[in-house]
């Protein structure tokens, strides 16, 4: 076995699911982390962890919804008393296709969802971690030779993560004092400025220690208010299958006025009429793991790219708001990503400068 | 995908399982059986029946139960929870690698069986059924090319069930009244009596409508009761990793009080020496199946071959005994199968011979 694979193993079980003995933990195992899957299960075999492996696997998981009518039983009762009962679901996903679902009717999807609330409800209630092995219609998607890509995962995965989260602290201590914070690329045209009064921003340090529950994570968010001014997101993406790039909008008092797109402006006119609450930021984040290096079109690892900064559209998480509030709402969380690593960009907050072209205050490389 | 697969999926499904819409279905998923899966995930839906797809994977079993100190949690709550709300478990079973487990240290299976015991009975009570789907590393352990080995097992499975199950129920009223059944072969030095009083006989016609749950099946079989005598399985298998063959056992009154192996003594005692139970059968069975004509060394086709009978060291089945009372108890239950088609073989029930050589008494080629 390749022994980043056990190290991956290890960093999920210890750091991101803080895995003690006697818990009873569910690993799905997609249909190409096998490798992944031994290595996990033997984790916790020495942790002495109770383990149930579920067959995480795309292509059953079609078969199944499209021969299915659409009347679903809503929240099966074997299925709901399993997640009420685990302590920890590990999903490793790996995918051989990552189209393998791409003939599911959406209706299908939608109705599948609806009669799963229960479930995922019990499921957002463990300690749950989702991560990736590395497979070859991963690095295709990202337009990689597998052994290039296998490099690329290991280096966003095996990370000194005590340390990033003690780095990514400060950042967090100072978007949580923060009135208002400003973003600016003057070769992009970008400054935007929102309020943080009254946010929490969260450190997302791939442990659900931090309320984190993705492997590999490595940014701080929050949810920012009333943003105003223009912003363009450079870095391309994926969103429903079409390809996006250049996606300028221009916001007044949190609110979307006017947008463009030099690429994938039908599906952004999609996202941004879909209630109310799409025309408006649910989550400013901010990049900061540097083991991610290139954008490879997969939004786990784009969004958490060291020198980048990503807003969404639509829904807020409740953990950036008081006790109680609930942020912005809506059926959509959309993240568009810009590049802070050109020349001319740089975050203020309450008008200091923490960030230029990419380096923060407390690195080497800052120029103030 | 192959239409045999399809048809094979329809089988399970239909004639063993009797899936009905809204049951709740477990479908574990063996690490070469990712078709079947798909199949059967297709009928599942067709039929709007609940499905949590379960990866069977030997190793990930290994890898866990080796890094395990063998300290198990009695029955953790999760896996428990799910088998007592489940009303079906569907065990696709489909090989990489036959002996993946073969390195697992007995002692551990032993703590990890007794564990479990709760489990197992809740698994018990679901309408259970194992198959297998076919494999290169299955082919090579039978001895045969992959295609040959395909139109073996389909051979096997895709049969006539209803007509079988007719016949098989002419065997299964004979020993129904059987007080006392003798088992012969010469030529290995067989000769061993057991009583079937207050026993009943199972018709395994791979349904749980017959209370069988093995597809393919194709078998009658009962508790046996104070087995006295000498009995040699000469048929030669492969149990837990290990190759057994020519086994022979002495019982008196019931108990194993000498025995010898040709090869896999290792194991045998190993199985012995479990608790009391395993010093006793749990089982005698009659192979019908007429679909299988040669030994594979898997015990789910071997015990069915039409002119075999099998005897398990362990556990009994309920379905055998009176209402309320237990036969039997193990924690396992391992076949050992002697073949009745050579000279000077025959079966007595009673005093009557019932089948000489392989052929019963309703067949063509029986001599009386």
């Amino acid at each position: 076995m390749d022994r980043r694979i056990r190290e991956h193993a290890e960093t999920l079980v210890d750091w991101s699911a803080r895995i003690e003995p006697g818990d009873d933990v569910v690993v799905s195992v997609g249909e190409g982390a096998h490798e992944l899957g031994v290595a996990v299960a033997e984790q916790l075999g020495q942790r002495g962890a109770n383990m149930l492996a579920r067959y995480g696997s795309p292509e059953l998981s079609r078969a199944y919804l499209r021969a299915h009518d659409g009347e679903f039983e809503s929240d099966p009762a074997f299925e709901l008393a399993l997640y009420e009962r685990a302590d920890s679901v590990l999903s490793l996903r790996g995918y051989r296709n990552t189209s393998a679902r791409a003939d599911v009717p959406g209706e299908i999807r939608r109705q599948y969802a609806t009669a799963r609330e229960g479930i995922r409800e019990a499921h957002t209630d463990t300690d749950w971690v989702s991560t990736v092995h590395p497979t070859r219609a991963a690095a295709q998607q990202a337009g990689m030779s597998y052994e290039a890509y296998q490099d690329f995962v290991y280096d966003a995965i095996l990370r000194d993560w005590a340390a990033l989260a003690d780095e990514m602290d400060q950042l967090k201590d100072r978007l949580d004092d923060a009135r208002r914070v400003r973003v600016v690329a003057e070769e992009t045209g970008t400054d935007l400025s929102f309020s943080l009064v009254d946010r929490q921003a969260v450190n997302s340090a791939a442990s659900v220690a931090y309320d984190s529950h993705n492997l590999p994570s490595g940014e701080v968010f929050t949810a920012p208010r009333d943003a105003t001014g223009e912003i363009t997101f450079d870095v391309p993406m994926t969103i429903r299958g079409a390809r996006v790039r250049n996606v300028s909008l221009e916001l007044v008092d949190g609110v979307v006025v006017d947008w463009s797109a030099e690429l994938g402006g039908e599906v952004l006119a999609d996202i941004l009429e879909t209630d109310d609450g799409a025309r408006r930021f649910g989550e400013f984040g901010v990049g900061m793991n540097r083991g991610i290096d290139r954008v490879t079109d997969q939004i786990l690892f784009d969004e958490k790219m060291a020198g980048t900064v990503h807003f969404a559209l639509g829904r807020a998480y409740d953990a950036c708001l008081p006790e109680g509030q609930s942020g912005n709402d809506s059926a959509v969380h959309v993240d568009l990503i810009a590049d802070m690593q050109q020349e001319h960009t740089y975050i203020e907050i309450d008008g200091e400068v923490i960030q230029r072209n990419g380096y923060f205050r407390w690195e080497d490389g800052f120029e103030p």
